[in-house]
């Protein structure tokens, strides 16, 4: 019997850069971006004797990561991402798989007399996700999605016909509010014929979120379960190309306030909205014929 | 020499609520508000001897808060500010100031394929900021703002002629990224004869928040001071109702990364988005004939 | 009527600075301090016009704050704030007002074979506030204290003989658990012929923090308030140089979980810690005799 | 070629339980914990079309928590999660496994003149996890940890002989600030034979939080991950027990400043403490003999 070092990875984390891209004087674009990267491979003797020979310093990720920021003005964040994981399987020897996460955080144009501003912005909620991974044997996977997309409706939500026992009070309903905010990951290229380097990646990002979205409000709900596999299947039904939908939705509950004891009724209008507990529910949803997800995929 | 109580006040912080005002069946409109009270006044028996025939539950101001949404189903927050403070200066003997904060979380309606959704919406950056205070003896002030609105802009922000000593490495510029956080604060009525009371708050409002963002984006920043103050300036030029605009505009630096090392150039592209320390500027703007603000009044 | 510049003033907030005193190769002490610099003064110019002559650059107070951390190595928080004061008001004519910020972040030596480790320690919970005001006239002003220090007990506390009326639901109690996150500012000098300059601050921040708690704990409590009169009055009994003392204390509530719809009772036993909303007590003791706080005194 | 449902699970999360235990009238002992519930199985039906016959409400579970705290009242968080993973694995036939998470926060008794308070507590840095997985046929595991404890040591700490390329600009050093915010696990029951029921959990949490921490202090540092490693193996070297250790560290890096610009030498005393980025290790280190670790085993 001996003690052995298990999987391990390191890599520097959350590198916040904005990119500038200047069409000319006044007319710019603007990329803000957290960029976390977790390298894996033949890292056994830094972890045994501390020898440092296998270790690309965290420090130099984070410097390549502004170098080929430089380089590649105008790339979308799955592109970087992809481009970030190439070098770093390929550049250094010990690196046996690279792993690159990007959050997007998205800016509007300020309205300006003229129209959208040129150079002046305000951040919109929610972020962009892009992840990337590579081995040094050349095989990657791209994986796209949104976070912090937060969700209500105040009709269209039922949820009755459920397991009962001893421990529920829950009273069936056919009339609730439903909130979640809305993490999702889709993984592309679900043949392997496909190539994604060509992908017109925003378009796919701008569809995706777009039907999450209206998935989430049009579909009559009978369980949060329920809209997440609707919301996911709408995504694979629009977007043959994408592999896999994944998504956690916590249950962000809305309760209807007891005015009874104040003298008032309350007929759906008054919420109290809760902080924790929070139902989560989470679930993918895939094609059956779809190339399996690498395990170092950063979903 | 003795030991005495000194300035008090308490109260519920932070009662999360969320109105639908069912228009029809299908067609809602919604307010999500988090809301605060604090009173004070004749309070000495409850610090002093836990005597607490003072003492209004903060429990009984959450109740409060539920019933009185119940009444007044469309109301604009700063109405029902007001209205709550009314109620807790006149209800209860022993309070002689109310203060009520709302923070009211704005909702988007999600696109549909038919236009906007009659009763789904995603949440937006920012919220908007309705406060009130009101004593015993009937005066009373309103103040509205906004918080967390972030805005950037690439160009037109210079920063030079300071102050220099032994501590200054800073290199002047002519050209740097502007970021900040935007929390601003406008109190009305800036003459006595005006009554607030059919005021259109939410159009004062959604005007404020149009100057402030033009212009941040339309100045020709020297500095985030001079920023400030025509920030301030600008919508006290437009609203002439209003006597006073504080703001507080924490310089979210953004700094050009030295890419010599690496071989690269880089002309105003690549920045590191720091998060802390950053700079912190506040400061007031004010009509020199307006009605002081009340020393209570919640900012 | 015109629109002029209001009260404002400007500064570097959060620098992150952590000072190793090496008494030796290898006993070492700690201070891992965040410091927050606001000044006030001649600043119209800049507000008006983008002249910045009169501006120190934020920048210029974070080297400041790192190069007088070098000067004076094993300096008390309270100290190093009165010394970086003193230095902004007198260097640099334009500053009429500075005031200084630091929260000091507690550390405790990890427990060696030998006893306390010479220099490896573990982050331990709240945090230690010491403020400083200077003005050119050389007026200063220094207040104490800490912050999310949570305390709770489960007995000893009581809540009834309030104020009810329609909205009142709440029963009395004569026991309850009254848990809290402790804020509190004690300032400094009740009279003027005192000088704090050789006083021993962290002696009367440890003194301070044990009788807070202490009456906290050992104090039978018929309201928040007078639990937050109790704790204050006990720090001015014991420390006759300290003039007042201010407190916030959160009410967290915990709340008896209803277990009757389970089949059991609920003793006193099994409570849900909600998170908002949450009471809110905010009060002040000082003694009737004491010098008059600063109006820009960083509490 | 079809879309599917694909893996999935859904439960309450943060279920904010304080349970005070009563061994008499004033002498109390206090548990507070935050637990999660994540249940997945035959829920297929609930996906595809609504149907929630399979689903226990989330409100249930959180029924469920409060009800059986009162139950087992001194229980230790490990018995208290394995408790309720076998409760909903055998009393809900659609159920096939539970996963349950509990952080454990910590409460110290305060300071009372006649030795620690019987019934009055303050919050202490960091919390104790413990989590179990279970499935309905009867396979079990329990893991425990801790989070946030954040340490930090002034000398000791070497990084030199990495790899390098045209991205270093780090220098190489043989002595620097060394800090980290550890998350640990560690895996019970290393052998089928071994049963955990009569487990010492919180004498076994007690050795490896000291055995981390003393480790951490006395190992000499030639990088983290072997930092890492030499304190997963001393966990694993003096609990037999246990069959792995897995460890995630953030190095906080402190920057020592530049004085020079300012006339001052910098002998590693004045540090900035930086946010972002930072550096992330991770790995495991394990007994080559154990059981591997379940799937669903609640990390």
């Amino acid at each position: 019997m001996g003690i052995v070092l298990g999987p391990n990875r390191y890599g520097k984390a959350e590198v916040r850069l904005v990119r500038v891209v200047r069409d000319d004087a006044t007319h710019h674009r603007l990329a803000d971006l957290t960029v976390s990267i977790a390298l894996s491979g033949d890292l056994a003797a830094t972890h045994l004797a501390g020898d440092n020979a296998h270790v690309l310093p965290t420090d130099s990720m984070r410097a390549l990561v502004f170098a080929f920021a430089r380089e590649q003005p105008g790339e979308e964040p799955e592109e970087f991402a992809l481009r970030l994981a190439r070098h770093l399987t390929t550049a250094y020897e010990p690196v046996h798989t690279a792993q690159v996460r990007i959050h997007a955080h998205p800016w509007e144009r300020i309205a300006a007399a003229e129209g959208p501003h040129p150079h002046a912005w305000t951040r919109a909620a929610g972020s962009r996700y892009a992840g990337a991974v590579r081995n040094a044997d050349g095989a990657e996977q791209v994986v796209s999605g949104l976070d912090d997309v937060t969700v209500l409706k105040s009709t269209g939500s039922e949820f009755h016909g459920f397991l009962t026992d001893r421990y529920t009070t829950l009273e069936p309903t056919d009339d609730r509010v439903l909130a979640t905010s809305v993490s999702a990951r889709w993984r592309h290229a679900a043949r392997p014929e496909e190539s994604d380097l060509g992908a017109d990646w925003t378009g796919s990002y701008a569809a995706a979120r777009a039907t999450l979205l209206r998935t989430f409000a049009d579909t009559r709900s009978l369980s949060l379960q329920q809209t997440l596999y609707a919301m996911g299947k709408a995504v694979l039904d629009e977007q043959p190309r994408l592999a896999e939908v994944r998504l956690e939705l916590p249950n962000k509950h809305h309760f209807l306030v007891d005015l009874a004891p104040y003298g008032h009724d309350n007929p759906g209008e008054v919420y109290y909205a809760a902080d924790r507990p929070y139902g989560l529910i989470e679930g993918a949803v895939l094609r059956d014929d779809a190339i399996p997800a690498m395990p170092e995929l950063p979903w």
